[in-house]
C-alpha cells in the first residue's frame, strides 16, 4: 500500500500513519518530495487493507500496490487451470470449447430439436437454463425444475454436459444435483451469498462477469468460489455496459488476454448475450477465438421468432452449423482444437 | 411498440407482423415512409412487450412507447405514496427525513455513541448494518443476528425506527423481525429472488439503485416488490459508474426530479456512498435538499479512522451536526420541515 | 511518481530504473516487499512525467503522485480567482452569477427580446452564441459575424456583458473583438490549439467541460489555457456521458466540490445542456447553488417550439424569472447574493 | 420521426403537431391506444429532423426512424468504398492492410529505423505523426512541419505512402502537400471546422473515433467530411472510454461489424492505442482481422522506453514481424491477402 499524504499535512500526522504501521507489524519507507510525503507500507497485505487510511487526519490517498484476490492470481498459481466434464477440457490451451443450446429451456421439442444440431454441428456442452432472471416481472421466469428435468435428459440422449443458471442460494442443491456445470449469471456476480453457496459444490461454476464489473471485481467474485473449496471456476465475458447502443452491450475482448495475464481460470466468451442480435453473434465468435479465449457460448433456438427469452440474439441451427466451421478455422491458427 | 421494418423488407415480411398483432387481438398501424415502414402496434402492453419482434424477418428494430413498469408509475398513481414508519413520514412534501448512523454495526458502544449523537442533532431515522456485501472476501462481512439485537436496543434507547439491509433471500424474514425499514443493496438491486421475498414482507423497503442501472430498470426492481404486494417501497439513489474517478460514484443528482416525474414513490439520496470522502457529503446533501429529495442518508462513526467499512466516507458526529444545520436551512427553502 | 515492479522482476531491471532517475538529477527511493518492489521517485514533477516508465523491462505501472496540471492547482494558488467584467464578479464567494439567454442568436427579435427577458428577472450575463458545432451538417451552424454584431448592440441596449463560443482558431480574434467572455465548448475542450489561441486573448474564457473528459484532463485544459498567459478561466460543467439515457448527459454536481478542493478557478454549472429537457432545469439549477457553484448559465427562448438549437432545454422568459427567486433564495442559505 | 405525446396531452396538442407537419408538406398518421397517442411523421427527413418536436407542448418524446447521416450510409451505397494509395487498396474484401511505424517522429534516425523495419516485416502503409494532441502542455507536441519532410523523404527511400495527423485547420493544407493519407485523431472527431477543412483536400482521411463518441455520432463526423466532397473516409476505431481501467481504453470490436452494416466506408482498428500496453496489442490485432477490419494500425520503436509519446504500448520490431506473420495467417482463414 502506498499512502500518500496531503500537502499541507504535518509530521504529527505523518507520524501517526508510520506508528499505526508499526503497531499492525509492518514497514513504513516514508519520501518526502517537494511538495508530498509518500508513505509506502510493507506487510501483510490482509492487515494492511483492512485499514480505512483514507480517513486518517492528512491522508490524501491510499494505493494499493497488490490485487486484493490472492488464490485465482498467476502470483498464486502460474499454470492455466484445466476444468474436466465428461472429457471436455476447459482451459487446455490446446483445446477450444463450444457451449452451445437455447438460452431458456421452453419445452422438450424446442431442447431436444436444439441439442440435437448443436451436437451435430460440433458443439461439445449443452446450456439452457431453468430459471431466468428477468428486468421485468411480467417476462418469463423459467420452467424452474421441469427444465432441469428435460436437461438431464438430453444430456443422456445427447452424450453432452450441461450448463444452468443458478440464482437462489436456497436452489443451488437443486441446480446442482442436475448440472454438470452452475452458471452464476451477470446480475449475480456481486451477489456474495449465491457465490459462497456454489463455493461448496462439487461441480465446475461458469462466472458471468457483471456487465459493470471491472476485471478486479470479477476476480473478487471468483475469490469468493475459490475460498470456500471450489476450485473450478470458468469466467465468462459477455460484454459490458457503455455509452455504446448500437449492440446491447460492448464485448470487451481486451478483457480476455487482461484476464490470462492476471489469472489462471479458464475464459469464455458469450458473444450472444454482448451483441444481442443475430447478424453480430458470428464475427464476434471469431474474434473471441482469434483474440485467445478458451471457448464460446452461443444462444441457438430453432424457431428465434417464437423465443421466449432473447430471440433476436439466437442462430438458428444452419447459422450455428456455419459458425462452428469458422471457430474451427480460427482456433486451428492459433494452435487450438475446436 | 412502434416496429421499424428494415430498409430492404417486403410486403410479405411486412404482412406477418400485422399478421401477428392480429393473431394477439393487437391493431396494427400501417406507415409507408419512402425509406422505411413503420408499423405501430395498439393492444394489451404486457402481450405486445413479450414477442420478441427484433427475430421476426424483416425488423430492424421495436421501439417501445410505454415503460415496462405499471404500477410504480404515475400513469398508474398519480399522488405521491407517503411511508409513515413510528411518527417518521418519508415522501410527504412537507418534511424532509434524515437517517443516519454507522455504515456497519461494530460494536454496541460504537452503535449507542452513533444513535445518540445523530438523535440529539435532529436525525429521525438511524441506519446501521449486520450483513455487509463486501467486494472482497476477506473484508469484515458483519456481526450478523447479534447487530440487529443491538439496534433493536438502540431503537428503543433513541426511539428512533431503524433500517438494516437484507442481503439474503434466507435473512429475510429474521431481519424482518427486527428492522422497521428493510434495504436492498446496490448490489443487489437485480437480485430478484431477494426483491421477491421483501415484497412479502410487512415492512417497507428501501430500494437502493443499483450503481449501474438505469432508472428504467431500477423502477422495474420496485415493481417487483410492489407486484408481490409490497407498496411501500423508497427508492434511494447513491451514485453511478461513470468514467470519473475524483469520487467514488457519480451521484444522478438528475435522477431525484427524472424519478419524482415517471413515479410516486419517495426519493432519497445516500451521499456518503455516492462520494466515498467525507469532505464531499455536506455539499452534496445540500444539493439533495435543493433538487426536491424526500430525505438523505448520512453515514457517521465516533472514529472513522478505525471504522470496519467505508471510513473515508463517515462524518464524524460535530460535523454531522453541522450537516443537520445546512439541511434545515435549505429543507425551509422548498418548503419542507427538516 | 511511484513506480512498481512486476512480480517477476530481476534485481538488473530494478537498478535500471534507479539509475534512470539518478541521471535525471532524481532520487529513487527503493522499497522492497514480499511480492513486489516499489520505487519512490522524487524530483522535478516535470522530468520524471515525461519519462515512459512502463516500456521499461520489469514495470508494472507507474503511479503519479502529482497531478500533471500546476499554475490552476490550489497547491500553486490557495486563494480564489474571482473574474471581474463590467463590474460582474465571477468566483465570489459572496456572489451567485446567472447567465442567461438563447442558446443560439436566431435573429434580432429573438435576441432582444430574450435578452430583456433575462435582464428584468435578475440575470448578469448575456449568453448567445453565433457559431455553433452541429453534430449533424444539416443543421443549422449559426449566424456568424451578424450574430455577434447583434449580441453587442444587446449589450449596450440592456446593459449585460455577453458570452460566445469560439469554435475555430482562425476565428478568436473575431469572436474576441466582440465578446467580453469567450467561450470553448465542450467537444472543444481538448482542441489544444484553439486552447492555446483564446490562451492568448485579453478577454475571460469560459472552459466547458468536455463531456466525457475528467475533472484531472479538464484542468490540464484549463493549464494550457494559463499557460499561455490567459488566467482568467471559468470552469462550466455540464454534463457528462454516461449509460443513464434519461436525461440527455447526467449532471455531474460532485464536481463543483472536487474542483473547489484542486483549483482556485470559478466554477459555473450549465443545467439546461447537462438536462436537455426544460422541467428538469430549475431542481438542478437549485441544486448547483446549494452544492456552492459560483453561478448557473441557462438557456431562454421566447418560443422554444420554433427554437433553431435545442429548443426543448429553453425556459420561457416566465419559467426564467420563476427560476431566479428560487436561485436567490437558495444563494442566500449558502452566503451569496444571487 | 414518430412522436410520442404525453399521457395527458389534449386533443388540441395533438392536433398542434399535425398541423405543424401539414405545414411542412409532411403526412402525420395518428394512432391512439389506451395510453399513449402516438403520430407518425412521414416526409423529408431534413425538414422533419429541424424540428424540436420535444418542445412543443404535450409531446413526450420524438424517436427518429431514420440515421441522421446520407451519404456514408450503405442505404445510399451499397457497394463498399475502396481507397486505392500508391497501389494498397483499403477497403477491398480480399486485401488486409497494415499500418505501422512510430507514434510520432522523434529523429531522422528512430523514423527511417522504424520505417525499414516494418516495410522489411510487411506493412504496407508507414504511420508517423509530426503533430501530437497532448492532454498536457507539458508533454512534446512533436516535430511540425520537420517531422513532415522526414516522413516525405521516408517514403521515397521505402516506397511506402504515409499517414499523418491534422490537428488544426490551418495546417491542413501543410499535412496534405506532404502526405498520402490525412489523419483526424480521436480528439478531434467532434472539431466541425477541421472536419470541412479535410474535406476539401483531395487526400483520403482517416478519421479516428471520438474516444466517447457513438458510432452514430463517428458517422455523422464522416457525413460532415463527404458533404465536402471528399468521399475517401477510412473509419479507424481506437477503443472507447468505458468504467474499466486494465487497459488504456476499452476496444469497441463490435463496432466493426456494426459499421459494416451501417456504412460502404473501409473500417481501420488501432489495437496499440485502445490497448496503451504492448503485450495487449497482438491478441487485439488477431481479433480485429478475424472479425472482419480491413485494416490495423500498430505503432512500433526501435527503443520504446526512451519514445517521447505512448512507448508502453509501442512493439519493439521484432514483436512487429511475430505480429505480421500472425495477421497473416488470421487473413488468410477470412479470406485476406494480408
Amino acid at each position: 500500500m502506498i499512502i500518500v499524504m496531503k500537502r499541507d499535512a504535518g509530521p504529527a500526522e505523518v507520524e501517526a500513519v508510520v506508528a499505526r504501521l508499526r503497531d499492525l507489524g509492518c514497514d513504513a519507507h516514508v519520501s518526502s518530495g517537494q511538495l508530498r510525503t509518500v508513505i509506502g507500507a510493507i506487510g501483510d497485505r490482509e492487515v494492511i487493507q483492512q485499514i480505512p487510511w483514507e480517513a486518517m487526519s492528512g491522508v490524501e490517498k491510499a494505493v494499493p500496490v497488490l490485487k486484493p484476490f490472492k488464490f485465482v492470481s498467476r502470483d498464486f498459481q502460474p499454470d492455466p487451470t484445466i476444468i474436466e466434464v465428461r472429457g471436455v477440457r476447459i482451459g487446455d490451451p490446446s483445446q477450444f470449447v463450444t457451449i452451445a443450446g437455447p438460452c431458456a429451456v421452453e419445452s422438450r421439442d424446442q431442447l431436444f430439436r436444439t441439442a440435437e444440431a448443436v451436437k451435430r454441428a460440433g458443439a461439445q456442452v449443452l446450456r439452457g437454463d431453468a430459471f431466468k432472471p428477468r428486468t421485468s416481472p411480467y417476462s418469463f421466469q423459467g420452467l424452474g425444475e421441469k427444465g432441469l428435468e428435460l436437461l438431464a435428459e438430453a444430456r443422456e440422449e445427447f452424450d453432452m454436459p450441461f450448463v444452468a443458471e443458478v440464482l437462489d442460494p436456497r436452489d443451488v442443491e437443486l441446480v446442482s444435483s442436475y448440472a454438470d456445470i452452475l452458471r452464476v449469471g451477470t446480475r449475480n456476480m456481486a451477489n456474495f451469498t449465491l457465490l459462497q453457496e456454489v463455493g461448496r459444490q462439487p461441480k465446475p461454476v461458469q462466472l458471468k462477469r457483471g456487465f459493470t464489473a471491472t476485471v478486479e471485481e470479477w476476480l473478487n467474485a471468483a475469490e469468493y468460489i475459490y475460498k470456500e473449496g471450489n476450485h473450478q471456476i470458468i469466467m465468462v465475458e459477455r460484454g459490458i455496459r457503455t455509452f455504446e447502443t448500437s449492440a446491447r452491450n460492448t464485448l470487451d475482448i481486451t478483457a480476455v488476454p487482461v484476464l490470462k495475464n492476471l489469472s489462471h481460470l479458464p475464459v469464455v466468451v458469450d458473444p450472444s448475450h454482448a451483441a444481442g442480435r443475430r447478424e453480430l453473434v458470428e464475427p464476434l465468435a471469431r474474434a473471441a477465438v482469434a483474440v485467445g479465449a478458451d471457448g464460446v457460448m452461443v444462444d441457438v433456438h430453432p424457431t428465434p421468432d417464437t423465443a421466449l427469452v432473447d430471440g433476436a440474439q439466437a442462430l438458428l441451427p444452419s447459422e450455428f452449423a456455419a459458425l462452428m466451421d469458422a471457430i474451427r478455422e480460427v482456433a486451428a491458427v492459433v494452435g487450438r482444437r475446436g
